[in-house]
Order: structure tokens, then sequence, then C-alpha cells
């Protein structure tokens, strides 16, 4: 059985390694304070025997020391967006010590377990997340991280040349692709709507674009309504038909037009330039090509109708990634026989686990938020939750 | 008849003071470039055998020297958006020296013509307009200058006072209003549409208000559609909203929605938050509150139906303002008599004679706009169309 109060008290010392402005979590990606909780973790890793290492992209692995033979993975990820909770990646990562405590005689086939600590998952310091999984799987070039900037003009190449830096005390590892036979995170749920352990079969990838709307600029009070090109007026019906448009698919499709710039912005000035970013998701290639066709047409329509100027640019395409049925269908198996509330269900959120799919069979696992929301400091998890997450996945690890 | 030749070597000399990054003129309001376009024309009201002063607003006053009889005065501005066009306000300002020229025997009553330059006409450096004939006409409190600040965090009584001290060379006058029989100004219109020579009847005021909008944030790939408080669709309703409130008024009644501002303003969050800032003006106070009262209820319905608070702010108010019936007339009917081509019209945008009219009968003339937008670089106005207004300005003072 895992031990939940070790749990509970790796979670809290992890929570106060930096505290944010609004009392959360404030470990950013490559940042000092990641370093700081992989070189616990690391700590950790050695006590339960397992000998840590620090890959060429910041991922830490700690696996059985002098084994060479196959092996199954678990973990998360320990840094978090600004204030953020306390589950978030923390969870996955201290149950991955415990998954690996649980497996350390060795899997149904002679697997021995280990700890996979994906760096730098979460987006908003750079404005890129899953970097450290990402570059794992070759989805992301390592020249990319030249581009990739924080708001102080950081670089990621230089924000992890700093954190590896500050981690010398690990050694280098070459990461074991060709040796995992399997790889399981765990991981908080980031949907209230989700009332029971999720076995995730899907997950979405987000599909980026910009729209921008050119219009005419003019007097406010000496233009005539009919004369006007308002481009803050064409942004408010493309605001409602990418809502109308997804509204129209399947509920695990969402779109969200999350910025929109205007100028010149000024009160006594019809706005003539609007600039839209819209964020599409869904677990359904069809329904999202559907929907991004809906958006370009009704666009189109606005654009022609109220004689603006639109231009759609692409800034990030993906298809939904589909998990490892095999190991979603022993954990629900699993779940039955045990007595323990799961349901299938999807991702509409990126997670390592995705891009750690494309090497190994994975599974994911979510644990249901109670109390506050995700990435906030109020996000809450049951203990017995936590712990029948963590049994579904030893079963699961154990038959591979 | 006016002096062609010298109305465009003025205002060539007026437009070399200051350039802004655009080429065009650019002179803030209470600035040192004011101040100098304003020493400027005090020089050629010298030679034109009118004595120079300022009053404590800055507002220039040429009048003639001697005379303690009624007055009837013409001008405009000289202060400008940045990047401003080559007319507005030195046209009507260049064209008061012709008029006081032309009157210099005296009107049919007996007044003698005196020139009227208002300071700091133009809203954008402070975020205020008309200040220099709103002080005159005890609209707005000296003390209010101190609340006023530009972009560096100067306020408006501190650049006054500097304007001042660059202005020491003229006397201090005391207003002359009780002996003011009428004023006069031409303008260059801003509404492109108008293509005579306009003879204001109405100048809108305008109503401006704050509409705020809460919803939830939450993240873009987790909550589904039916789940999302999604403050920017709200806001998308109401922009739209408010042009169908628009619309349906008459012609000379708008609304603009001309900023917009959304928190967290992130790709991957829905947004929580909306500050929407409208700006309606009319000439009809009945349509105005027609408008305001469909805004309201659109506002209250949408919030609603949506489940997103809703605030609404105002943060400006004023009634539409009738100029003078006798002189809109007599200038009228002057063009008929002369052949010259005019309209009755009515100003969206605000000018100094709308305050002004507080204090004195006042007429305010348009030359038609040609070429490029109104406060563009690119404004134009036709020679013909300025020596005609002059002249139907002139026969109305001399009524007087």
């Amino acid at each position: 059985m895992v031990d939940g109060a070790r749990i509970g008290a790796r979670l809290q010392e992890l929570w106060q390694i930096a505290r944010g402005p609004g009392g959360g979590a404030d470990r950013p990606a490559y940042s000092s304070a990641e370093a700081e909780a992989i070189a616990l973790v690391a700590r950790w890793a050695r006590e339960a025997d397992l000998a840590p290492g620090l890959d060429e992209h910041g991922n830490l692995w700690a696996l059985p020391a002098g084994w060479e033979g196959p092996l199954v993975t678990s973990g998360s990820h320990l840094d978090t967006v600004p204030d953020g909770g306390r589950y978030d990646g923390a969870l996955g990562t201290v149950l991955g010590l415990e998954l690996a405590h649980e497996l350390r005689r060795g899997t149904a086939t002679g697997a021995r377990p280990g700890l996979l600590v994906c760096a730098a998952e979460e987006a908003p310091r750079f404005g890129a997340g899953t970097i450290g999984s990402r570059l794992l799987a070759g989805t992301l070039a390592p020249a990319a991280l030249s581009e990739l900037r924080d708001a102080d003009g950081t670089t990621a190449a230089q924000a992890l040349s700093q954190y590896r830096s500050a981690l010398t005390e690990l050694p280098a590892v070459a990461p074991p692709i060709a040796r995992l036979r399997a790889h399981a995170e765990i991981h908080i749920a980031q949907r209230r709507a989700l009332r029971e352990i999720g076995v995730v079969t899907r997950v979405a990838s987000p599909q980026r674009m910009e729209i921008e709307l050119v219009g005419d600029a003019g007097h406010s009070g000496e233009v005539t309504m009919e004369d006007r090109r308002d481009a803050l007026a064409a942004a408010g019906e493309v605001v409602l038909a990418v809502e109308r448009a997804a509204r129209a698919e399947p509920r695990e499709t969402v779109a969200t037009v999350g910025t929109l710039a205007l100028a010149p912005g000024a009160l006594s000035v019809i706005p003539a330039h609007v600039r839209l970013g819209l964020d599409a998701r869904g677990i359904d290639s069809t329904s999202l090509a559907r929907l991004d066709a809906a958006i370009r047409a009704a666009v189109a329509e606005i654009a022609a109708r109220r004689g603006i100027e639109a231009q759609i640019r692409r800034l990030r395409t993906g298809e939904p990634v589909t998990l490892d049925g095999r190991l979603a269908g022993a954990a629900l198996d699993a779940a039955r026989r045990r007595g323990i509330a799961t349901c299938e269900t999807w991702s509409g959120a990126g997670h390592d686990a995705q891009h750690l799919a494309a090497l190994t069979p994975t599974l994911l696992l979510f644990v249901p938020l109670h109390g506050g929301e995700s990435h906030t400091p109020l996000e809450d998890a049951a203990e017995r939750e936590i712990a029948d997450a963590a049994l579904l996945a030893v079963d699961v690890l154990d038959t591979v």
C-alpha cells in the first residue's frame, strides 16, 4: 500500500520551496525553484535505492542502480504556473516514487521501475509547455529553445543552462528510451466535472490561430453608423461565431478567444485594427476540422459583409493523441476488480504523457479535483482517491 | 475680400513650428509649440493694429487698442493632435485675423472685431479637450487642471504654468465677456460626407460610460462550452448590441466601443474580466436617452442570460448644444444671396464654439474636408471654400 502520510509530507515539502504573491506554489519552468524541487526529489529517490541523473533536456531519471534490463517509469513534473497548486505535477512525481517502491521486486515480465520527472511542463514562463517531454520525444528541436523568451527576455536555452548548472550534483544520463516498456503519469484533473478517477484515452492538442481584422479608424462622433468599418464590431461577431461553432460540436470540442488587442484604442476613435488569439481543442480530428472550417467560413462572411480585411494565421497545429488502449483497458479492468469508481475520459489540457506516448505505451490517470480550481493555490485532492489511483497504476505497470 | 495668399502663407508658417514623427503638425495642448504658435499669431495681430494679451487660462485675445465698446470675436485654436493637419484650428485662427481686417471699420451696430484663440482644445495630451474655452465658460474648474495628467505625469496645471512663462511678452488681459456681442469660429469639417460649407446648428456632447463584465476564468481545454461564463463572449454581444441600438436611431446619433481590456488575456485561459469604453453622441437628447436605455437593457439581458456580472459606470455626460439660431439663419441667408453652396449641419466632434455659446451668440461654420482624413497630415481644404466661409462669417458678424 502506498504511504499516504509520506505522500502528504512530501507534497508539503515541495509546496514550501517557493511561494507566489497569492500564496501558491511558484516554481517556473527551468527556474532555480524547479531545480531545487528536482534536487529534493533526487534525494528521495536515492533513499529509495534509485540512482538519479539528469538528461540533456533537464528531465530527471531515477533508475534502479546497476540494472540494464527493461524498465517501467512513472512520474510527472515539478514546475508550476505562477501561484499554482499543491498537486499539479507534484502529485504524479511523488506517486512515481511510491509506484517504484511498490514494484521494487519487478513487474510480471521482469521490468524494473524507475522515476521520470519531465522538466518545464507549464507554459506561462515561455509561452510553450511540455518542453522537457517534447524535447525527449523529438517533437521540439533543441534549437527552438533559443527562440522562446520569458517576460525578462531570458531564452529557454539560457534558463535550461542555468537550471543544469544548479544541478551539477546529478550525473548526466542518456535517456534509456529503448529499455522502456511503459510509462504511467498520475495527474490531478483540471476539469471539475470529472467526479471519478479518470482513465484518459485521448488527449487534445491545442490548435491555435490569430485572426487579424482591419477596418477604418475615424472620429467616434463624425462617422455615421452606416459609413463605419469598425474592426471591433467585426471582432464581436467573430467571437460569437467561434462560440457558436464550438457549441455545435461534441462537448469534448471547445474553442476560446483568449486574447484581443485593438488599435488605436481610444474612446473617441473607431477601432481600425483588432487581433484575436484563438485556442481550439478536441479529441476528434473530424470535429476539429469541421470547427476550423466553420470558423474560417464565418470570418470570411463577416469580413465580406462588413467590408473588413481579415487574415487568419495558424500559430500551432497538432492532432489529438490516442493513448495506449491496452494499458487503459487494464486500468479499467483493475478498477472493476477492486471496486474503484473510474471512468474513461479525455484530456483537454496538454500533458507530458501525450508526448511520451510516442516513445512507449503510456497510461494517464486523473485524480478528481476537489475544492478550488486547477492552477490555483486552492486546488485540492482526496487522500483516498490518490491512493486508489496509485493502486490502479501499480496494477497496470505490473502487467507489463 | 480675404487674402488667400496671406492665409496660405500663415498656415504654412504655423505648420513649420513643430512636426510629429509622421510629418504632421505637432503642437500639443499647453506645450511650448502651442506657445510658439500663439506668439506668432500675436505678432500678426499687432501688425493688424490689434493689441494681444493672454487671459489666465492661456487663451489669446487680440482686441482693437483703446476700444472699450462692444466686440465681435472670431478665432479657433492652435494646438493639434499628434501628427495633426494643417487646417484643424489653424485655419479658423488665421481667418479670425482676416475677419478682423474685413470688419475693421466696425459692424452695422458699431461693434469692433477682435481675435480669440482658445488654448488646449485637443484632447490627446490630457485626455480632455476644449480646456481653454471650458475654463472661460466656467464649465471646467481651474482646480481640475491639477487632476489632468499627460503620459509623462505632468499635470495640465503645470503645463499651463510653463506655457504662460513662455508667453510673458503678452500682457495679462481680463476676458471682456460683458462686451462680446457675438463670436464666430470657422473650422475644417471632420466628417467627409459634408460636401458643402456647413452651418452648424447643433453640437453633440460625448456621453461616456465604462461597462465591466465579470465571468469565470478556466482552462481553455478543460471547461465545456456549456459550463463557461466567458466575459469576452458577453462583451462581443454587448459591442453588437451597442451598434444595433445606435443604428436604430437617427444618423446623427452614433455609439462607439473604442476600448476593450480583458483579463487574464492568455490563449489557454477563458477570459474572466472585460472592460469596455463606450462613447455615444448625438444632437437629440431624446434619441440619446433612448440609446442609453437600449444599451442598459441589452447589457442587463446579456449578463442575466450568460450568468455574467455587469456594471455600468457613467464617465461623462453632457447635453447637446444648440447654437444661436439667428446667426445660423443669417449665414444661410447670406449664402443664398451670394449663391454659395451651404447646408445646415451638426457637429459630432466637440469645438470651442459650443462652450463659448454659453457666453455669447456663436456661429460655427465648417469648411469641407478634402483629401485625407481629419486629424492626419493629409487633411486638406479648398481655397475657394475657405474664402466663401470667411465671406459668410463677415456677413453674419456685420449684422451684429
